[in-house]
């Protein structure tokens, strides 16, 4: 294969060879855009502007795969976008076949009209593979909580063991950050926008056209073209032409960056429980995943890796789509252009991470005997708020944390249990029984709402028909 | 008035003295903290857990502004937030009335609980007064839209005259992306959620307190709580604790940088529309506004460049809210602490950009005359794109093309309109008339939909019931 | 050409075909990771720890372009960097034809060593192209700035004329900020270092292999290696293995973002310039350049366009460069790894816009007539700064401000000049006459430093030996 | 105190009560602007423009602290930036005392060159303060290093333990990067420059005036004036007045955010080192410090969780900053306009993070004992790749790494140690005695270069004169 251009994911490994990758790269844009200039002439058709064997034959050489995708890139240069030479080819590639049909092609519309309703293409198709992603993650994270509503694990808050909590309620906390996702995504993807403004956004080339070839009903013609051209092309009827009120692009690189925050979480907590000293859940394994070129015994998390590295880059990826707003006049002289590249590189990372995250979900193993012993570690320090919240009322509010600190000092500093080193604290025996103060020191007994608000989040994710 | 540590605005004058920079400084998330803590309380009395007058002392104590602010900050580096230090001193000034009530302050609760739950009514106020200001933007806007539905102007892309629009279609545009905004506000702000989740959201903490206050039905107890408190701060309910599953922040980062992004979109207009050279639209005036400190005869167009300044600010400061949902753990070290000021800064920005986009809105005059006198530097230039659809279906698309072409150079050379070059070219003569022609190259003739555009988004605004 | 994977730049049109777009696709990349295991074996080599037979075979090998880049790629995800699967395949080559030899590729390596050398050795040869177009853009700007050292043209600020400029001026500070550029990445260029560090930074594997092969000097060894790598490899040498000490990477970031920032300034300057209504200069023509799909009479300034839109990028991406430098212990899980497609796209853009410039700058025409008759629209007024300063030291500051303001709306009003309007005003008659005041007005006579500053650039830039 | 508009840093606890704080508030940037606008007239009357005794006086007034900060701050909003309110009300105060001098306030000036320079006084009274904190936090690296020079601790990538290494190795790394850091931020120091350029960067203003008062030697005029602004606010001197050629505030952006990532690496470090399960080093034991609201036995390493929410949000800031660089014409509407609230927290930020990186580093505490213990958790299999090495030459590469595998797995699941392993293995103990493997297998001989780095760096450092 030649490799002159080749982006095959060398530099992007949480994307290499996925399906979003094909689905984003410049041959999928050229398909998009060629979809779109066929949705176009068919619109016209319909409305009987156009020839419906011209719109045909039209159709015909843009389903085709021939152009020359090279060439197409680099006279793009001399426009500052791809369409004018894409134009120039596919009015060429029709000719050739049909010199009448050929007449027809681009009719009335303007460069951004096809770039923009193909960019919306792109992301159609690119966000229904990371739904699909999204959706197998979502199941394997609920099995997951499903499973593990009950095993006890320590929760960690600023990088210290803190109270207990469930492997369950971590994975339901997921899950309910992955359904989010998945709806801000569903809903985005539906609403996805045809473009059709022609030169400055008024139509006024389309209607031109349609007043030459006396199409009936000249009033509502444009209402008629935009929701024709919309249903041809499969995307949404936009209300007014959009080349310069970006909010379909905004919304969407919302959506895509919230998804991105939510399985970089997951990654990142995939990362802290598998370190060594921890290793509370371990990666699928796979042969020769993980390996490392210097270390024969390592296996890393590279699944989490993988989508972490995605994770730091999708914002900024965003705010630059979001910065691009700012689009002045009809067409801006930058921010337009500046769109796509980051608008592909958000998909792409997005998709990669969400198929990554799948994996990485369904293949993920838990070792509650580990979470168990990382427990004993601080050992009934753990539950000292506890013991606080029960002494409280008898000692008063500071003088129980002031009793439970000096308990937890001299337990540390002996070896013992805090729950013995209290037993011999008058404040406390004076309340509890040593088998009380026991009970009260029980990690398992002390995981709250966890298991309440595994159901819950189950509840909410089987409703939506998952 | 003792200015260390002020920030009036004097490095961001887009808020200076705005309702949303008073709705957001160091004693507006204060007065939220404490409503926090008074809600909390409540909500535990209503449930039985809490002596009712205690919860009522401490809603009064909290209700007062007696703390010392300067303090809390200072002693907030110790724990990495104010919340440690914010629960001492409303405990002593509780206990200064009340000893008893003292004891119930911050039963159960973690700080992110209370700082959280702040963070979302300090944006819920914020986003209110932001959505009046979108609110009276839109009104001002779709009169302009109605007013100047048919006032032509030139349509500029990539920074040249390219075909006529109207200065109504532009005006809609704007009132659409205004909506869309304020529907996207309006939705998140509903969604704003209360946060409670305890030390490591398992709401262990609130669970023990009820065991040992023996409330009714522990069972449900949980739900019945987020469910209270929610209601009492007058948030949204959550499904689950969200310390670390920040799509709430995230949502509302996404809501406001669109927001912004519109606004910016409005600014950048009225500023290319307001350069000396082109002056076809003027600012409001006021005494003083527009001056500068070297040239008196100078008017700047301060309303838009405050409100550009904003919105080059917002898509970063989302993208640092963005970059933080990667929380490790029950509580990230770090990515929470880095949420706080950037989120201030965006609720601050966007406030404070709409607020002036109101006013520019409301007073903004249009000169239509000016317009019109553009339109004839590039005279019937413009609307050559016609003139190569009407000839097209005669010559061909490509030679039609050509002919404009040339027929542009010549008419640019000799300063002749290009109507009256073509009227002597015999392949335009043979299809078209010298009065045909002329009318051809009518500019406002050729605003396509612009009407029927506006129209159709005025329709939308009222049916939107404003 | 097979299409899949291919990033021909249809995306990003600044650097579709150009030279830093194929010295940083995956072939380059792939070249430069050969690179760096060919110079680390000849290093390891040059000390004795290798056959030189070997290290020739090796380099040998590694200097064809056998390997399969889509397998590599693909299998990267395996590993999360493409290095292990490279030496896996290295390995296999040399096998082929030297079974001993293969036993010495990479040895006693890691995949960073290789990958961050790799990114080095990329950068360094995009930097070369780089530095290359700023040097042809600042030798054509600095043409413009001698050519137009006197051509007067209005001062704008905030969208509004202001006082009088010369358009030698505008190009003279181009011409610095280019110059500041070009020093920044020239410096950093130089101090690209390469990475040597072993599987943790120790360089342990290095070393042990020094001491198997019983190499002379252990002592001296890790730094004779260090030095040896970077003089094969022809980069500077590290201080200390930077695994994760980003600073070079971080340099190299900000060099580049301050470029882009240099670049979006000439072509904002050049947009503002260009629009119809101000005409001031025209980018150079060529066939096809800046036509529209739609609009046959449009020149379009496509070239400040595609600048704009790198411009538009850069800093987000830097930023990402910037955010990575968090890395945890000796390799972080997902920084490193959000590295490498980011730097790829700064060298892309920044290497597309600076050649998109020194093109521009090259064929940039001014039109000083137009210059002069734009300064003609504010007439007078655009000196009324002067006349304010002839006036204050007579009448006091505020006064003649007064003064100045109420002539500037007469003269507005009854299309007179200003200096006609004063001289009829006797507290400006007594202090000038009609003369005088005609003189005042004059903006020939009111350009300040303008020709010293242009002069006082040119004679640093010639210092500069260029 | 009065709170309205008071940023105490309750939401920025890395800030809150430090240094940087105070010397970046508004009244810090007040101070800066009247210091401005002082040696503008000193250097004025230095050249014989103004009369002494004028400058004298507007020195003093301008030296009080009299003006009113927040009617200052809301006047602002007309004219987007706040000098045109100062130099009303500085005069104003001058007139007072002295009705002559006022005359002379802001002679031939602009708004921009007293902001910019403003700017760059703050920036470089603050970047003094950050330098002093690095220094200090350096010097405390450095004893690390020293002291902890060959402390075996495991080394970590992607999560994992890997090979060994010591904990002067990273506190070296540490050291050469906080040297970086400083070194950039010293240079950046020196080099901010004062900004003269009057209303459109030609000093026309300021030579007008000169004119006037018949002041010697015109032509040099300008260039003097620059020097004598420069050397009397204690500046660089610029070489031309940069309004828009923003490469100063680039270069200061960079260093900043440079910075900020070299001590979010240190944070990230001690956070990782910190973990309950690892507890390798301590954060710096004070009353109230670390502690948490809900649980009383923890203590969490505030210290690095405020850097790290400091370089969370340094890199967004920055890049917004380096966005603004694409400012058009003589002075941007709105680019401009956005960097002031960015810088101001961009210093505050980097300053905060720097004070407390200082104290964290005094006294963070190492736990050698810890680290060993850890080394043991994965045995000897952290030096497998030293074993691979030994192994290589007699076996071949592959067959060695295949060996090690395996004989890794088999200590695992039998809990042996992997040289007890291997002894039994022919194909290693054909090679090595039972005595070589134990030795193989030590930890302790397996760290490399790490000591001979830690002197390098130590060397470097003491040579810095440091």
């Amino acid at each position: 294969m030649e490799t002159a251009g080749l982006d095959a994911g060398l530099l992007s490994p949480v994307r290499a060879g996925s399906a979003v990758e094909r689905a984003t790269d410049d041959a999928a844009w050229l398909r998009a855009l060629l979809d779109a200039e066929a949705a176009l002439v068919r619109a016209q058709a319909r409305l009987g502007v156009v020839p419906m064997e011209a719109a045909g034959m039209i159709g015909k050489v843009a389903g085709e795969d021939g152009l020359d995708l090279v060439s197409l890139a680099r006279r793009s240069r001399e426009t500052a976008n791809p369409v004018v030479a894409l134009v120039e080819d596919l009015t060429a590639a029709v000719a050739a076949v049909d010199a009448d049909a050929a007449e027809y092609v681009h009719r009335g519309s303007t460069s951004q009209d096809i770039m923009d309703t193909a960019a919306m293409l792109v992301a159609h198709r690119a966000v229904g593979l990371i739904l699909a992603d999204l959706g197998r993650a979502a199941a394997a994270v609920a099995r997951l909580a499903a499973r593990h509503r009950d095993t006890l694990m320590p929760g960690r808050t600023l990088t210290q063991q803190a109270v207990p909590t469930t492997f369950g309620l971590k994975a339901a906390g997921w899950l309910h950050a992955l359904m989010e996702a998945e709806e801000r995504l569903r809903r985005v993807r539906l609403s996805l926008p045809a473009e059709l403004g022609g030169a400055a956004g008024t139509l006024a080339g389309y209607v031109e056209y349609a007043r030459i070839a006396a199409a009936p009903d000249p009033e509502s013609y444009p209402e008629r073209l935009m929701a024709a051209f919309a249903a041809e092309v499969g995307l949404a009827e936009p209300v007014v032409p959009w080349h310069v009120l970006r909010v379909p692009l905004a919304d969407l690189a919302a959506a895509l960056t919230v998804t991105s925050g939510v399985l970089g979480k997951i990654a990142v907590d995939v990362q802290s429980l598998s370190r060594t000293e921890v290793a509370e859940v371990a990666e699928p394994a796979a042969p020769g995943r993980g390996v490392s070129s210097a270390m024969p015994h390592k296996r890393n998390p590279v699944l989490a890796t993988l989508v972490r590295s995605a994770a730091l880059q999708v914002p900024m990826l965003a705010a630059t789509l979001h910065q691009c707003m700012a689009a002045e006049d009809e067409r801006p002289a930058g921010a337009w252009h500046a769109e796509w590249q980051p608008l592909r590189e958000c998909l792409r990372l997005v998709g990669g991470a969400a198929a990554v995250t799948a994996e990485l979900a369904e293949g993920l193993t838990a070792f509650p005997e580990r979470m168990r012993a990382n427990l004993e570690l601080t050992g009934s320090l753990m539950v000292t708020e506890r013991a606080a919240a029960v002494l409280a009322p008898a000692l008063g509010k500071a003088a129980a944390k002031r009793l439970l600190a000096r308990a937890s000092a001299a337990a540390a500093a002996t070896g013992r249990s805090v729950a013995e080193v209290l037993a011999e604290e008058p404040e406390a025996s004076a309340h509890l029984t040593r088998g009380e103060l026991a009970g009260l020191f029980d990690p398992a007994a002390y995981t709250g709402a966890a298991g309440t608000l595994v159901d819950r989040v189950l509840r909410w994710y089987e409703a939506d028909g998952q």
